[in-house]
Protein backbone atom coordinates (compact mmCIF):
# COMPACT_ATOMS: atom_id res chain seq x y z
CA UNK A 1 0.00 0.00 0.00
CA UNK A 2 1.12 3.72 -0.99
CA UNK A 3 1.53 5.93 1.53
CA UNK A 4 -0.72 9.10 1.15
CA UNK A 5 0.66 12.40 0.63
CA UNK A 6 1.33 14.27 3.51
CA UNK A 7 0.70 18.29 2.57
CA UNK A 8 1.99 21.48 4.73
CA UNK A 9 -0.46 24.07 4.98
CA UNK A 10 0.49 27.94 5.98
CA UNK A 11 -1.00 31.32 5.02
CA UNK A 12 -0.51 34.97 6.24
CA UNK A 13 -4.07 35.78 7.64
CA UNK A 14 -3.57 33.35 10.49
CA UNK A 15 -4.56 29.79 11.39
CA UNK A 16 -8.03 30.94 12.49
CA UNK A 17 -8.89 32.81 8.89
CA UNK A 18 -12.02 31.35 6.70
CA UNK A 19 -9.52 30.85 3.62
CA UNK A 20 -7.04 28.73 5.55
CA UNK A 21 -10.24 26.48 6.85
CA UNK A 22 -11.04 26.16 3.38
CA UNK A 23 -7.90 25.18 1.71
CA UNK A 24 -7.68 22.33 4.34
CA UNK A 25 -11.04 21.30 3.35
CA UNK A 26 -10.26 21.34 -0.13
CA UNK A 27 -7.38 19.46 0.18
CA UNK A 28 -8.21 16.46 3.19
CA UNK A 29 -9.23 13.99 0.82
CA UNK A 30 -6.09 14.28 -1.08
CA UNK A 31 -3.61 14.11 1.76
CA UNK A 32 -2.80 14.01 5.36
CA UNK A 33 -2.32 17.53 6.55
CA UNK A 34 0.02 19.66 9.03
CA UNK A 35 -0.95 23.46 9.34
CA UNK A 36 1.81 25.66 10.43
CA UNK A 37 0.57 29.26 10.26
CA UNK A 38 0.75 32.26 12.22
CA UNK A 39 -1.70 33.02 15.30
CA UNK A 40 -2.95 36.17 14.18
CA UNK A 41 -3.02 38.08 10.54
CA UNK A 42 0.33 38.79 9.39
CA UNK A 43 -0.73 39.99 5.84
CA UNK A 44 2.19 42.22 3.80
CA UNK A 45 5.05 39.98 5.40
CA UNK A 46 6.66 39.77 2.30
CA UNK A 47 9.47 36.88 2.62
CA UNK A 48 10.52 38.80 6.14
CA UNK A 49 11.97 36.30 9.02
CA UNK A 50 11.65 37.02 12.26
CA UNK A 51 15.39 37.40 14.26
CA UNK A 52 14.48 39.94 17.04
CA UNK A 53 11.65 38.14 18.75
CA UNK A 54 12.12 34.51 20.28
CA UNK A 55 9.71 32.21 17.69
CA UNK A 56 6.82 30.23 19.74
CA UNK A 57 5.30 27.37 18.19
CA UNK A 58 1.71 25.76 20.05
CA UNK A 59 -0.63 23.01 19.02
CA UNK A 60 -3.85 23.84 18.48
CA UNK A 61 -5.72 20.50 17.65
CA UNK A 62 -4.77 17.01 16.11
CA UNK A 63 -7.29 14.55 14.81
CA UNK A 64 -6.38 11.41 12.32
CA UNK A 65 -5.05 13.15 9.04
CA UNK A 66 -4.91 17.27 10.14
CA UNK A 67 -2.26 18.39 12.89
CA UNK A 68 -2.99 22.60 13.20
CA UNK A 69 0.17 24.73 14.91
CA UNK A 70 0.03 28.03 15.51
CA UNK A 71 3.50 30.36 16.00
CA UNK A 72 4.16 33.80 16.59
CA UNK A 73 6.28 34.03 13.64
CA UNK A 74 5.85 35.46 9.84
CA UNK A 75 4.75 33.05 7.36
CA UNK A 76 8.05 32.61 6.27
CA UNK A 77 9.10 31.69 9.94
CA UNK A 78 6.09 29.30 10.09
CA UNK A 79 7.53 27.05 6.95
CA UNK A 80 10.85 27.27 8.67
CA UNK A 81 9.48 25.94 11.93
CA UNK A 82 7.63 23.30 10.27
CA UNK A 83 10.27 22.10 8.42
CA UNK A 84 12.70 21.66 11.06
CA UNK A 85 10.87 20.32 13.57
CA UNK A 86 7.54 19.04 12.54
CA UNK A 87 9.15 17.21 9.61
CA UNK A 88 11.85 15.24 11.28
CA UNK A 89 11.46 11.61 9.18
CA UNK A 90 9.74 12.99 6.22
CA UNK A 91 9.72 16.07 4.43
CA UNK A 92 5.99 17.11 3.17
CA UNK A 93 4.86 16.08 -0.44
CA UNK A 94 4.08 19.70 -1.20
CA UNK A 95 3.69 23.14 0.49
CA UNK A 96 0.08 25.01 0.24
CA UNK A 97 0.00 28.29 1.15
CA UNK A 98 -3.73 30.78 1.58
CA UNK A 99 -6.07 31.29 0.68
CA UNK A 100 -5.38 34.51 1.15
CA UNK A 101 -7.96 37.22 1.49
CA UNK A 102 -7.12 39.49 -0.84
CA UNK A 103 -5.41 39.01 -4.67
CA UNK A 104 -1.32 38.55 -4.61
CA UNK A 105 -1.14 38.75 -8.65
CA UNK A 106 1.15 40.52 -10.38
CA UNK A 107 3.97 42.29 -8.73
CA UNK A 108 2.46 41.23 -5.61
CA UNK A 109 4.10 37.93 -5.48
CA UNK A 110 6.64 40.73 -3.46
CA UNK A 111 4.98 41.79 -0.87
CA UNK A 112 2.70 38.60 -0.14
CA UNK A 113 3.48 36.97 3.27
CA UNK A 114 1.42 33.99 1.38
CA UNK A 115 3.68 33.78 -1.20
CA UNK A 116 6.44 34.17 1.16
CA UNK A 117 5.51 30.72 2.81
CA UNK A 118 5.84 29.57 -1.12
CA UNK A 119 9.29 30.77 -2.16
CA UNK A 120 10.58 29.56 1.16
CA UNK A 121 9.56 25.85 0.71
CA UNK A 122 10.60 26.76 -2.88
CA UNK A 123 14.45 26.99 -1.44
CA UNK A 124 13.84 23.87 0.12
CA UNK A 125 13.16 22.52 -2.70
CA UNK A 126 9.39 21.50 -2.28
CA UNK A 127 6.36 22.06 -4.88
CA UNK A 128 4.50 24.74 -2.98
CA UNK A 129 1.58 26.82 -4.25
CA UNK A 130 0.40 29.72 -3.33
CA UNK A 131 -3.40 30.74 -3.70
CA UNK A 132 -5.36 34.22 -3.06
CA UNK A 133 -8.51 35.18 -3.85
CA UNK A 134 -9.55 38.86 -4.82
CA UNK A 135 -12.03 39.40 -2.31
CA UNK A 136 -10.85 40.66 0.89
CA UNK A 137 -14.08 40.32 2.79
CA UNK A 138 -14.00 37.93 6.10
CA UNK A 139 -17.54 35.93 4.21
CA UNK A 140 -15.85 35.69 0.71
CA UNK A 141 -17.40 32.82 -0.99
CA UNK A 142 -14.37 30.44 -1.57
CA UNK A 143 -16.45 27.88 -3.17
CA UNK A 144 -16.39 28.09 -6.58
CA UNK A 145 -12.55 27.25 -6.97
CA UNK A 146 -13.17 24.06 -4.94
CA UNK A 147 -12.89 21.85 -8.25
CA UNK A 148 -10.40 23.57 -9.50
CA UNK A 149 -7.94 23.82 -6.58
CA UNK A 150 -7.98 20.16 -6.21
CA UNK A 151 -7.61 19.19 -9.98
CA UNK A 152 -4.49 21.16 -9.76
CA UNK A 153 -3.28 19.70 -5.97
CA UNK A 154 -3.61 16.25 -7.78
CA UNK A 155 -1.46 16.89 -10.72
CA UNK A 156 1.50 18.74 -8.40
CA UNK A 157 0.98 15.50 -6.30
CA UNK A 158 1.67 14.04 -9.02
CA UNK A 159 4.09 15.21 -11.78
CA UNK A 160 5.70 17.80 -8.38
CA UNK A 161 7.55 21.18 -9.96
CA UNK A 162 11.07 21.47 -11.49
CA UNK A 163 13.81 22.93 -8.63
CA UNK A 164 13.55 26.54 -8.34
CA UNK A 165 9.67 26.87 -9.37
CA UNK A 166 6.14 27.63 -7.47
CA UNK A 167 2.83 28.31 -8.48
CA UNK A 168 1.18 32.10 -7.63
CA UNK A 169 -2.68 30.75 -8.14
CA UNK A 170 -5.22 34.35 -7.87
CA UNK A 171 -8.62 33.04 -8.09
CA UNK A 172 -10.96 35.88 -9.11
CA UNK A 173 -14.35 37.46 -7.31
CA UNK A 174 -17.22 35.22 -9.55
CA UNK A 175 -19.27 32.20 -8.76
CA UNK A 176 -19.02 31.46 -12.53
CA UNK A 177 -15.05 30.31 -12.50
CA UNK A 178 -14.06 29.51 -16.37
CA UNK A 179 -11.12 27.59 -15.70
CA UNK A 180 -7.57 27.31 -14.89
CA UNK A 181 -5.43 29.61 -17.33
CA UNK A 182 -1.70 29.85 -17.34
CA UNK A 183 -0.39 33.19 -17.69
CA UNK A 184 2.65 35.89 -16.83
CA UNK A 185 3.05 38.33 -13.82
CA UNK A 186 1.67 41.32 -15.07
CA UNK A 187 3.50 44.76 -14.84
CA UNK A 188 2.11 47.04 -12.52
CA UNK A 189 2.50 49.07 -9.27
CA UNK A 190 0.72 50.92 -6.52
CA UNK A 191 -0.10 54.39 -6.68
CA UNK A 192 -1.66 57.05 -4.81
CA UNK A 193 -0.30 55.08 -1.58
CA UNK A 194 -0.56 57.39 1.68
CA UNK A 195 -3.61 58.60 3.61
CA UNK A 196 -1.72 61.41 5.62
CA UNK A 197 -3.57 62.40 8.59
CA UNK A 198 -2.70 64.85 11.78
CA UNK A 199 -2.86 63.41 14.94
CA UNK A 200 -4.79 65.05 18.00
CA UNK A 201 -1.20 66.20 19.54
CA UNK A 202 -0.73 68.05 16.14
CA UNK A 203 2.41 65.38 13.95
CA UNK A 204 1.22 64.01 11.05
CA UNK A 205 1.11 60.36 10.48
CA UNK A 206 0.80 58.25 6.74
CA UNK A 207 -1.51 55.10 6.93
CA UNK A 208 -0.57 52.74 4.04
CA UNK A 209 -3.12 52.08 1.27
CA UNK A 210 -2.83 52.93 -2.51
CA UNK A 211 -4.19 51.32 -5.90
CA UNK A 212 -3.02 48.79 -8.13
CA UNK A 213 -2.32 50.00 -11.30
CA UNK A 214 -2.01 47.22 -14.24
CA UNK A 215 0.63 48.74 -16.34
CA UNK A 216 -0.22 46.58 -19.33
CA UNK A 217 -4.18 46.43 -19.47
CA UNK A 218 -4.02 45.39 -23.42
CA UNK A 219 -1.71 42.47 -22.61
CA UNK A 220 -3.31 39.16 -22.99
CA UNK A 221 -1.27 37.00 -21.55
CA UNK A 222 -1.23 38.13 -17.93
CA UNK A 223 -2.43 36.88 -14.63
CA UNK A 224 -4.75 40.21 -14.05
CA UNK A 225 -6.46 39.90 -17.76
CA UNK A 226 -6.92 36.04 -16.50
CA UNK A 227 -8.83 37.31 -13.41
CA UNK A 228 -10.61 39.65 -15.71
CA UNK A 229 -12.16 37.20 -17.77
CA UNK A 230 -13.00 35.21 -15.29
CA UNK A 231 -9.95 32.52 -15.19
CA UNK A 232 -7.95 31.29 -12.11
CA UNK A 233 -4.78 32.54 -13.28
CA UNK A 234 -1.36 30.37 -12.63
CA UNK A 235 1.49 31.59 -12.77
CA UNK A 236 4.68 29.47 -12.73
CA UNK A 237 7.05 31.41 -10.78
CA UNK A 238 10.90 31.26 -10.66
CA UNK A 239 12.65 32.05 -7.43
CA UNK A 240 16.07 32.89 -9.28
CA UNK A 241 15.67 35.98 -10.20
CA UNK A 242 18.84 36.33 -12.09
CA UNK A 243 18.39 38.76 -15.40
CA UNK A 244 20.30 36.55 -17.61
CA UNK A 245 20.22 38.73 -20.57
CA UNK A 246 21.02 41.67 -18.77
CA UNK A 247 23.68 39.81 -17.60
CA UNK A 248 25.27 39.47 -21.11
CA UNK A 249 24.23 42.84 -22.05
CA UNK A 250 26.32 44.43 -19.13
CA UNK A 251 29.48 42.88 -20.28
CA UNK A 252 29.87 46.34 -22.43
CA UNK A 253 29.64 48.18 -19.35
CA UNK A 254 33.68 48.49 -19.17
CA UNK A 255 33.45 46.99 -15.30
CA UNK A 256 36.76 45.96 -15.47
CA UNK A 257 38.76 48.60 -14.25
CA UNK A 258 38.25 51.81 -11.65
CA UNK B 1 23.90 73.21 -17.32
CA UNK B 2 22.86 70.08 -16.94
CA UNK B 3 21.32 69.06 -13.78
CA UNK B 4 23.27 67.09 -11.21
CA UNK B 5 22.28 63.70 -10.86
CA UNK B 6 19.47 62.92 -7.69
CA UNK B 7 19.95 59.95 -5.45
CA UNK B 8 17.63 58.22 -3.25
CA UNK B 9 19.27 56.34 -0.71
CA UNK B 10 17.69 53.78 2.13
CA UNK B 11 18.78 50.47 3.91
CA UNK B 12 17.81 47.72 6.01
CA UNK B 13 20.24 48.68 8.77
CA UNK B 14 18.61 52.17 10.13
CA UNK B 15 20.10 55.45 9.00
CA UNK B 16 22.72 55.66 11.28
CA UNK B 17 24.60 52.44 10.33
CA UNK B 18 28.09 52.66 9.48
CA UNK B 19 27.25 51.06 5.77
CA UNK B 20 25.05 53.66 4.63
CA UNK B 21 27.00 56.37 5.93
CA UNK B 22 29.49 54.72 3.51
CA UNK B 23 27.39 54.64 0.64
CA UNK B 24 26.46 58.72 1.43
CA UNK B 25 30.52 59.59 1.33
CA UNK B 26 30.92 57.37 -1.93
CA UNK B 27 28.18 58.59 -4.23
CA UNK B 28 28.18 61.94 -2.79
CA UNK B 29 30.50 63.55 -5.31
CA UNK B 30 28.40 62.01 -7.98
CA UNK B 31 24.81 63.15 -6.75
CA UNK B 32 22.73 65.16 -5.08
CA UNK B 33 21.24 62.31 -2.06
CA UNK B 34 18.35 62.08 -0.39
CA UNK B 35 18.35 59.08 2.29
CA UNK B 36 15.07 57.81 3.90
CA UNK B 37 15.86 54.91 5.69
CA UNK B 38 14.28 53.37 8.90
CA UNK B 39 15.22 54.44 12.45
CA UNK B 40 16.86 51.33 13.36
CA UNK B 41 17.66 47.94 11.76
CA UNK B 42 14.95 46.23 10.07
CA UNK B 43 17.16 43.47 9.19
CA UNK B 44 15.24 40.69 7.43
CA UNK B 45 12.41 42.50 6.71
CA UNK B 46 12.03 41.18 2.77
CA UNK B 47 9.43 43.74 0.73
CA UNK B 48 7.61 43.81 3.48
CA UNK B 49 5.30 46.43 4.43
CA UNK B 50 3.43 48.11 7.17
CA UNK B 51 -0.23 48.27 7.44
CA UNK B 52 -1.34 47.81 10.56
CA UNK B 53 0.83 50.86 12.47
CA UNK B 54 0.58 54.56 11.33
CA UNK B 55 4.19 55.81 9.58
CA UNK B 56 5.88 58.64 10.61
CA UNK B 57 9.02 60.58 8.50
CA UNK B 58 11.12 62.85 10.37
CA UNK B 59 13.72 65.10 8.74
CA UNK B 60 17.05 64.17 10.61
CA UNK B 61 19.55 66.81 8.77
CA UNK B 62 19.89 69.01 5.86
CA UNK B 63 22.74 69.91 4.20
CA UNK B 64 23.32 71.26 0.25
CA UNK B 65 23.43 68.15 -1.48
CA UNK B 66 22.10 66.04 1.50
CA UNK B 67 19.30 65.60 3.22
CA UNK B 68 18.41 62.75 5.60
CA UNK B 69 14.76 61.76 6.41
CA UNK B 70 13.90 58.41 8.96
CA UNK B 71 11.05 56.59 9.58
CA UNK B 72 9.27 53.62 11.65
CA UNK B 73 8.65 51.65 8.17
CA UNK B 74 10.61 49.03 6.89
CA UNK B 75 12.87 49.16 3.65
CA UNK B 76 9.77 49.04 1.28
CA UNK B 77 7.74 51.65 3.23
CA UNK B 78 11.00 54.28 3.15
CA UNK B 79 11.14 53.71 -0.62
CA UNK B 80 7.05 54.09 -0.62
CA UNK B 81 7.27 57.17 1.50
CA UNK B 82 10.08 58.93 0.13
CA UNK B 83 8.68 58.50 -3.91
CA UNK B 84 5.30 59.37 -2.61
CA UNK B 85 6.14 62.23 -0.41
CA UNK B 86 10.07 63.63 -1.07
CA UNK B 87 9.83 63.60 -4.59
CA UNK B 88 7.09 65.88 -5.82
CA UNK B 89 8.69 67.45 -8.81
CA UNK B 90 11.54 65.23 -10.13
CA UNK B 91 11.90 61.74 -9.42
CA UNK B 92 15.44 60.17 -8.32
CA UNK B 93 17.60 58.80 -11.28
CA UNK B 94 18.70 56.04 -9.19
CA UNK B 95 18.06 53.87 -5.68
CA UNK B 96 20.62 52.82 -3.94
CA UNK B 97 20.17 50.66 -0.73
CA UNK B 98 23.16 49.46 2.07
CA UNK B 99 25.48 49.35 2.12
CA UNK B 100 24.02 45.63 4.32
CA UNK B 101 26.20 44.69 7.29
CA UNK B 102 26.29 41.14 5.63
CA UNK B 103 25.71 39.48 2.19
CA UNK B 104 22.59 39.07 0.60
CA UNK B 105 23.73 37.11 -2.22
CA UNK B 106 22.05 33.68 -3.47
CA UNK B 107 18.30 33.34 -2.17
CA UNK B 108 19.05 36.48 0.29
CA UNK B 109 17.46 38.14 -2.54
CA UNK B 110 14.06 37.30 -0.99
CA UNK B 111 14.99 37.55 2.90
CA UNK B 112 16.45 40.64 2.47
CA UNK B 113 15.35 44.26 3.51
CA UNK B 114 18.02 45.85 1.47
CA UNK B 115 17.13 44.38 -1.38
CA UNK B 116 13.15 45.03 -0.96
CA UNK B 117 13.65 49.17 -1.16
CA UNK B 118 15.68 47.92 -4.43
CA UNK B 119 12.37 46.14 -5.57
CA UNK B 120 10.31 48.58 -4.79
CA UNK B 121 12.19 50.75 -6.81
CA UNK B 122 12.31 48.66 -9.72
CA UNK B 123 8.40 48.39 -9.51
CA UNK B 124 8.67 52.20 -9.95
CA UNK B 125 10.59 51.87 -13.00
CA UNK B 126 13.39 53.65 -11.12
CA UNK B 127 17.17 51.65 -11.62
CA UNK B 128 18.12 50.46 -8.15
CA UNK B 129 21.23 48.66 -6.60
CA UNK B 130 21.59 46.97 -3.61
CA UNK B 131 24.65 46.73 -1.56
CA UNK B 132 25.82 44.39 0.91
CA UNK B 133 29.27 43.75 2.39
CA UNK B 134 29.91 40.12 3.67
CA UNK B 135 30.67 41.28 7.36
CA UNK B 136 28.37 41.86 10.33
CA UNK B 137 30.80 43.78 12.21
CA UNK B 138 29.63 47.46 12.71
CA UNK B 139 33.27 48.30 12.32
CA UNK B 140 33.68 46.20 9.51
CA UNK B 141 36.00 47.92 6.93
CA UNK B 142 33.50 49.04 3.38
CA UNK B 143 37.15 51.04 1.63
CA UNK B 144 38.46 48.34 -0.25
CA UNK B 145 34.45 48.62 -2.10
CA UNK B 146 34.86 52.01 -3.16
CA UNK B 147 36.34 52.61 -6.65
CA UNK B 148 34.01 49.55 -7.37
CA UNK B 149 30.75 51.14 -5.71
CA UNK B 150 31.72 54.28 -7.67
CA UNK B 151 32.61 52.71 -11.16
CA UNK B 152 28.88 51.06 -11.05
CA UNK B 153 27.06 54.08 -9.52
CA UNK B 154 28.22 56.21 -12.81
CA UNK B 155 27.51 53.35 -15.05
CA UNK B 156 24.33 52.92 -13.72
CA UNK B 157 23.72 56.59 -13.84
CA UNK B 158 25.01 57.00 -17.32
CA UNK B 159 23.05 54.01 -19.12
CA UNK B 160 20.12 53.38 -16.47
CA UNK B 161 18.79 49.59 -16.13
CA UNK B 162 16.23 48.63 -18.47
CA UNK B 163 12.76 48.59 -17.02
CA UNK B 164 12.20 45.57 -14.48
CA UNK B 165 16.07 45.34 -14.08
CA UNK B 166 18.14 46.02 -10.79
CA UNK B 167 21.21 44.90 -9.49
CA UNK B 168 21.91 42.67 -6.53
CA UNK B 169 25.65 43.69 -5.68
CA UNK B 170 27.80 41.71 -2.97
CA UNK B 171 31.41 42.67 -2.05
CA UNK B 172 33.40 39.72 -0.29
CA UNK B 173 35.21 40.66 3.36
CA UNK B 174 38.74 41.33 2.04
CA UNK B 175 41.04 44.42 1.24
CA UNK B 176 42.24 42.73 -2.02
CA UNK B 177 38.95 43.45 -4.24
CA UNK B 178 39.99 41.87 -7.69
CA UNK B 179 37.48 43.48 -9.32
CA UNK B 180 33.46 43.48 -10.41
CA UNK B 181 32.30 39.69 -11.69
CA UNK B 182 28.56 39.74 -13.40
CA UNK B 183 27.25 36.57 -12.19
CA UNK B 184 23.98 34.80 -11.46
CA UNK B 185 22.40 33.64 -8.23
CA UNK B 186 23.58 30.46 -6.47
CA UNK B 187 21.32 28.04 -5.77
CA UNK B 188 21.07 27.85 -2.04
CA UNK B 189 19.57 27.75 1.62
CA UNK B 190 19.69 28.25 5.35
CA UNK B 191 19.95 24.85 7.48
CA UNK B 192 19.90 24.02 11.16
CA UNK B 193 18.23 27.36 11.19
CA UNK B 194 16.95 26.92 14.91
CA UNK B 195 18.45 27.57 18.24
CA UNK B 196 15.89 25.88 20.65
CA UNK B 197 15.56 27.26 24.59
CA UNK B 198 14.02 26.48 27.27
CA UNK B 199 12.48 29.68 29.52
CA UNK B 200 12.93 30.51 32.78
CA UNK B 201 8.93 29.67 32.86
CA UNK B 202 9.65 26.10 31.72
CA UNK B 203 8.39 26.53 27.94
CA UNK B 204 10.10 26.43 25.17
CA UNK B 205 11.05 29.02 22.66
CA UNK B 206 13.12 29.38 18.92
CA UNK B 207 15.87 31.63 17.92
CA UNK B 208 15.97 32.19 14.21
CA UNK B 209 19.75 30.97 13.36
CA UNK B 210 21.57 28.73 10.66
CA UNK B 211 23.82 29.00 8.00
CA UNK B 212 24.23 29.64 4.49
CA UNK B 213 24.60 26.12 2.57
CA UNK B 214 25.43 27.07 -1.10
CA UNK B 215 23.81 24.13 -3.03
CA UNK B 216 26.72 23.94 -6.12
CA UNK B 217 29.61 24.92 -5.05
CA UNK B 218 31.45 23.73 -7.99
CA UNK B 219 29.47 26.47 -10.34
CA UNK B 220 31.71 29.01 -12.02
CA UNK B 221 28.86 31.64 -12.51
CA UNK B 222 27.57 32.18 -9.28
CA UNK B 223 27.86 34.93 -6.79
CA UNK B 224 28.71 33.15 -3.97
CA UNK B 225 31.83 31.91 -6.18
CA UNK B 226 32.87 35.38 -7.37
CA UNK B 227 32.92 36.04 -3.91
CA UNK B 228 34.87 33.24 -2.53
CA UNK B 229 37.36 34.08 -5.16
CA UNK B 230 37.50 38.01 -4.29
CA UNK B 231 35.49 39.99 -6.45
CA UNK B 232 32.63 41.86 -6.35
CA UNK B 233 29.53 40.44 -6.92
CA UNK B 234 27.07 41.74 -9.70
CA UNK B 235 23.48 40.19 -9.99
CA UNK B 236 21.52 41.89 -12.54
CA UNK B 237 18.47 41.09 -11.22
CA UNK B 238 14.65 40.70 -12.44
CA UNK B 239 11.16 41.57 -10.79
CA UNK B 240 9.42 39.09 -13.17
CA UNK B 241 9.47 35.93 -11.30
CA UNK B 242 7.54 34.33 -14.32
CA UNK B 243 9.19 30.73 -14.92
CA UNK B 244 8.29 31.30 -18.80
CA UNK B 245 9.66 27.69 -19.64
CA UNK B 246 7.74 26.26 -17.22
CA UNK B 247 4.83 27.64 -18.55
CA UNK B 248 4.84 25.97 -21.65
CA UNK B 249 5.41 22.97 -19.87
CA UNK B 250 2.30 22.59 -17.88
CA UNK B 251 0.18 23.10 -20.99
CA UNK B 252 0.21 19.04 -21.12
CA UNK B 253 -1.03 18.86 -17.57
CA UNK B 254 -4.30 18.94 -18.28
CA UNK B 255 -5.79 21.40 -16.52
CA UNK B 256 -8.74 22.51 -18.68
CA UNK B 257 -11.64 20.53 -16.97
CA UNK B 258 -11.74 19.17 -13.26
Amino acid sequence: MTQRPLILISNDDGFSAPGIAFLIDVLRPLADLVVCAPDTGRSGMSAAITVTVPLRMRLVSEEPGLTIYKTNGTPVDCVKLALNHLFKDRKPDAVFSGINHGTNASVAIHYSGTLGAVIEACINDIPAVGLSLDDHDWQANFEPSRPWIRLLAEQVLAKGLPRGCCLNVNIPCTPDLKGLRLCRQARGRWVEEFDERKHPRGDHYFWLTGNFCNDEPEAADTDMRAMKEGFVAVVPSNIDMTDYALMIKMQDWGLERP
